[in-house]
């Protein structure tokens, strides 16, 4: 057992943003970019393992905020970390618990300590340190874990966002000196909002900590796509060449085609699952509901073209059916064409940077799918 | 594509009530007696098709007041009946729809004609007569529809039994009179309350109008177990020894073998799904609710004498976290283990018979499972 390593296999000829890699972890080895499903209390809801499997799944994500209040990283930690937890043989990753404790924190209550907040269950008073993360991830022992940060608001002052990130710089020290998991690696996360100049700092100053990775933070917090897309290209340019990039919490159809162009190598988001369990599906030619009234009828799937289970066992008007009744199988069947969805694209992508053909199929992906039908 | 037979293999050497046969069946030949899941609104709640098999599934139920309301007997029909909308290859069962009409119902709503109700979705007035509720059948293309009946709440007076079981008996008539789906069955269905003379006569009467096989509904509504278990004695005695007969709505591990007992065939309920949504669970020592925080930390399966996908995949501890945390996959994991669970102990009996030691059997069974650990 050891850490992850990332290695270039090559760039999109042209462009050394855009590359094709592998992520070798304990468990598996994995070609990038790829998309992570997120499984929030240690299962992605409504799927068993074996669904992500075939689904193409490498990489699931978990959250530690949740799994420290239930069950406990303790009952994880004698599980036997994580993976075993949740019997999934492929790799796992953990977040900070930043992102969570943010939403619910409010700003009064951040301090050079740590953050105190509520808990979303019982009401009940939490204290979080960039110590305390480290150590409940140490526990779950993740494949990869994160970085305690400060996920800033959209639109802060710029004075706010240089503070807050000029302490996630000092709680990512902090952090990684009390970390303590020698089969699990540690990502740093840089932070700095819209700003080109605080970016490029924070990515010199975490990258001169030595991660095993690194993720940006801060994106898809209501800021315009433009806006976000600049936030990754001012990080990627300072981050070194031999370890993999992480964009977190993005999971649009364009967006993970716009991060690879600025070289990005992994992405993760709820946005499968939680839009399926509202009807809504991905579709190569946008986004649909499959409650709308014209597929009650539709004996046709979600996309003729797209191999997922759903979509080579059930009809348009099942699934429409199952979720117009509440049914649970609805979301379900959904939560995988979409998750389905997001890896085929990877994939894709990948043999597009291998064949030097990705700015063709980013072009030809993004017209269909912003045209319709 | 015809009706369904059964056939009798053999009884349990001395008692010809006990007894091994097979349905044969659209859709497969199956042994009995057999347990049947109940996929209310055409998906059994949280599983799919190849789990439902994997447990060992034969007949699988569906409501037709539910799918009558959502989608509609004309969007299953169109589909190409409800196997090939749920997308279900075993046989399929539907009810008649007066067990969920009589649940909606006030007794004044009952007339020779039909019954008067409110829609459990949007409170719409509707009627459903026996003529109806055989048209939507027909339409859902079951391999098997039941005769639309009244069953009476317990306890009801003599007086009431006996004029609702033989109205029951002209409805019975007029939805034979009317049916028109020659590839479905149609099962006639016994009441009479607890009355042995009202059960007889129902019995021999409902025999008369010659069904493809009998069940025996108005059990399971409040009534005293060896009262309930008296009903069942009441009616066999008179049923034809080849056709199948069917206890509806009784799922709780003795009463299959109480059941078995006194000449029943196939069972269904919505006991293991509904039970494993508030996270008790089956198991030969007794029923046992996973929230238990004896659990918290035990990390051996429900059963380690169980073959389901549960028990050989995830831990209590597991099960456990993600029933308290609310996340449905927990539902699904005991679902799968409390359908197995029936299936399994359903295999156990049909050995039994077969090896002339039911009697046996029955009183081991419900020696370990009266006992508890």
């Amino acid at each position: 057992m050891t850490k992850i390593k990332y290695e270039l296999i090559k760039n999109n000829k042209g462009d050394e943003n855009v590359r094709l890699g592998k992520l070798i972890t304990n468990h598996g080895t994995f070609l990038t970019p790829l998309f992570m499903p997120v499984g929030t209390l240690a299962n992605v809801k409504t799927l068993m393992p074996e669904e992500l499997k075939a689904c193409g799944s490498s990489v699931v994500l978990s959250n530690t905020y949740h799994l420290w209040l239930r069950p406990g990283e303790d009952v994880v930690n004698k599980a036997g970390g994580l993976n075993k937890f949740m019997n999934y043989d492929g790799p796992t990753l953990t977040d900070s618990g930043g992102f969570q404790v943010f939403s619910l924190a409010k700003p009064s209550d951040i301090s050079e300590q740590g953050v105190k907040f509520k808990s979303h269950i019982d009401g009940k008073e939490l204290f979080l340190t960039p110590e305390k993360s480290i150590e409940i991830q140490n526990k779950l022992d993740s494949d990869i874990a994160m970085s305690f940060d400060e996920c800033a608001p959209y639109p802060s002052t710029r004075q706010y966002i240089e503070n807050s990130m000029r302490r996630t710089l000092r709680w990512a020290k902090r952090g990684k000196d009390v970390f303590n998991n020698p089969n699990q690696s540690l990502f740093g996360i840089v932070q700095g909002g819209e700003f080109e100049d605080l970016r490029k700092e924070s990515a010199i100053k975490t990258v001169e900590m030595n991660f095993d990775g690194y993720s940006i933070g801060g994106t898809s917090v209501g800021e315009p796509k433009d806006t976000m897309y600049n936030m990754i290209s001012y990080a990627t340019k300072y981050l070194p060449k031999d370890k993999p990039r992480y964009l977190m919490g993005v999971g649009e159809p364009i967006d993970l085609l716009e991060g690879v162009s600025r070289g990005i190598d992994m992405f993760d988001c709820v946005l499968p699952t939680r839009l399926a369990r509202h009807g809504n599906c991905f579709t190569r030619h946008g986004r649909i509901n499959i409650k709308n009234l014209k597929y009650k009828e539709d004996f046709t799937p979600i996309e003729d073209s797209c191999d997922c289970y759903t979509c080579k066992n059930f009809t348009k008007a099942y699934v429409r059916h199952l979720i117009t009744a509440g049914e649970v199988n609805g979301g379900r069947l959904l939560s995988i064409h979409n998750i389905r969805f997001l890896i085929k694209e990877m994939e894709e992508i990948r043999q597009a940077i291998k064949d030097d053909k990705f700015y063709e199929y980013k072009e030809k992906f993004i017209n269909e799918y912003k045209n319709g039908r």
